[in-house]
């Protein structure tokens, strides 16, 4: 599998003129080498492939990956990264430049130009990001069943929301169920938001207990072999529509229908911009252009937040086998929040929904 | 609180020679404004503070800080950060260059040429992690009361600890006890490594089941407020001295001795490095100097790894009211390992408990 991606790699690094290339960012070195460790550098060149890591990490390493040489590191990079390039004859070492700080790159120069190597650093951006946007079929499974566990998960969460359970106590019985039913533990801090906290789009849960009426906002995901799921409804905690802001009513169903007219009009082949405007448009056009502040979406896989980038400015290209969230909202603040979303995957040229909640806005 | 911080970090700031200073670090923002949003940047000159976040965060902001401006922002730093900075006339803009991107500070450093704007901007580090490490009454109190959680934990393990139980499972009994005992969630992924996986030092819990004997290698942390705490255990499933490897139980005393030690002869005063030998000097003279390939301890608050490093090379000071954990250990492949860790505060010039389980090697 990792070599694999190795060589798919390799033709971007070698048209970008680099003899070379460091990963350092952490799910872009998990994904090319099986490496979990959080400690750890890959080294690539034509003939060698290195993974670096520190006396803690490097019995873990052997464990885990195939096809690589383990060499035990200590230390900055400029202590030992500038003596393996020059050992390999490299010359134009690529490196992420998104990733390594600013501060790390100027030791690594400063240590190259002391020690008289001729190596040239080279800035390079989401090389590898742009490989892993695409999933391969073990991935995609991977995703389908963390998708699976988000939506038990959120069966779960109806049959327990009651007026007066805490947002925080709401958190925790996701958790808890995801993690007792295989989830390798939640993919991000879920936000369980109600009432007027439901108009902070990352709202973190509290002690307020949920009230009759209000609008409770959920975003969760769960985790299997590592790969994300990522998923938000609103609900309202009522049977009864009188109970219900009519407000709030309404800009469930402008959510609704944006996220709808995405879902049914998102194609391989747009930029992620033109995806982004769909719903964007249905939003405008009932007049809450101001109050849906963030992006239509972004992608998921290792990441909870990776490529591609659904958002207005976005140039990237939505292809088959991306798999991504398609989530609008609107947030009107004192008053509270909407967001529907889901995780889908492009199949033949539309998406196919990996989270298959209903989307009814009462609580049965 | 975050006022005060602002007021104890400025004399630093301006003795570097500058004018205004960018803070991009996570646990640095939260730290001097309370904003406990993930995306957000502190600017702060001699006459403002201001806080600057995407429209999912302002509400948030303005209900979390006290003092600050803030200011909806929205894409790269610099398409917004020039023109601000410029309009408090400002020039020398300190960043954290540990921090920083390569790419960020490249596109920065080109929208403010572009823009002709005078403004340079200067590399500086660990300015406000230098203030973290001495931490406050509350910080204390909040590391404390994780460090109580987290002794709780261990308590709870060592009840439900019986041979068969896999690692997993350990794990998630921790987790589960944690929250459900008020900690804000877990420091981080809990360790539990049994028999050879003990020699991992970053070991990730598997399906293994745990066998009579073998050593089991906890590491984990309660977290309140933000604070962190952090602790390991080894432990022998039997009380039967005969079932246990002999030299498993000789490198437990080692690393016992080694652990003592330096909680007995850490002062305020000494360098990092010199606490650091304190333990090596100990696990060198019983012939497992290379068994050891980890720092004696780092700082601990709102990150779970902060400044003071105590390691071999290290050039921090120790100081009175610094956070730290003391943790040697022993890693032998293919046999096992021992870690003993726990977090203490330097008090009066001495090392204070905060973690306090006892460290009996037997499961009783």
């Amino acid at each position: 599998m990792a070599i694999n991606r190795l060589q798919k790699l390799w033709p971007t690094i070698s048209e970008k003129g680099l003899d070379s290339f460091l990963v350092s960012q952490y799910e872009n070195h998990r994904y090319l080498s099986g490496f979990t460790g959080s400690s750890g550098w890959l080294l690539i060149s034509a003939s060698r492939t290195i993974l670096a890591t520190d006396s803690r990490y490097t019995e873990q390493a052997r464990q885990e990956t195939q096809g690589f040489e383990i060499i035990q590191v200590s230390g900055e990079l400029g202590n030992w990264l500038p003596a393996l390039v020059s050992d390999m004859q490299c010359h134009r070492l690529g490196f992420e430049a998104t990733h390594l700080s600013f501060a790390t790159h100027q030791k690594l120069s400063e240590a190259i130009k002391a020690k008289q190597f001729k190596i040239k650093l080279i800035p390079t951006t989401n090389l590898v990001e742009c490989l892993r946007s695409v999933k391969e079929a073990e991935e995609l499974e991977f995703i389908l069943k963390a998708s699976e566990l988000t939506d038990a998960a959120f069966e779960h969460v109806k049959a327990v929301l009651h007026p007066g359970i805490t947002e925080k106590e709401v958190a925790w019985e996701i958790e808890s169920f995801l993690r007792q039913n295989g989830s390798d533990g939640i993919a991000f801090d879920s936000i369980v938001a109600s009432g007027p906290n439901s108009a902070l789009p990352h709202a973190n849960p509290t002690e307020k207990a949920i009230q009759p009426g209000e609008a409770v906002l959920i975003d969760m995901g769960g985790k299997f072999h590592g790969y994300c799921s990522d998923f938000s409804r609103t609900l309202y905690l009522s049977n009864d529509l009188k109970a219900i802001n009519p407000q709030l009513l309404a800009i469930y169903n402008i959510v609704l229908e944006a996220q709808l007219t995405a879902i049914d009009k998102i194609e391989s082949g747009m930029t992620a911009a033109q995806a982004d405007q769909i719903s964007r448009s249905v939003i405008k056009q009932a007049g809450y252009g101001d109050a849906f502040g963030h992006g239509l979406g972004h992608g998921v896989g290792m990441a909870i937040h990776e490529l591609p980038t659904l958002s207005s400015n976005s140039t990237d290209l939505l292809a088959d086998n991306m798999v991504f969230t398609i989530e609008p909202g609107i947030y009107i603040a004192g008053l509270g929040g909407v967001r529907i979303e889901d995780t889908v995957i492009l199949e033949k040229g539309k998406p196919k929904m990996l989270t298959r909640s209903a989307k009814d806005s009462f609580k049965l």
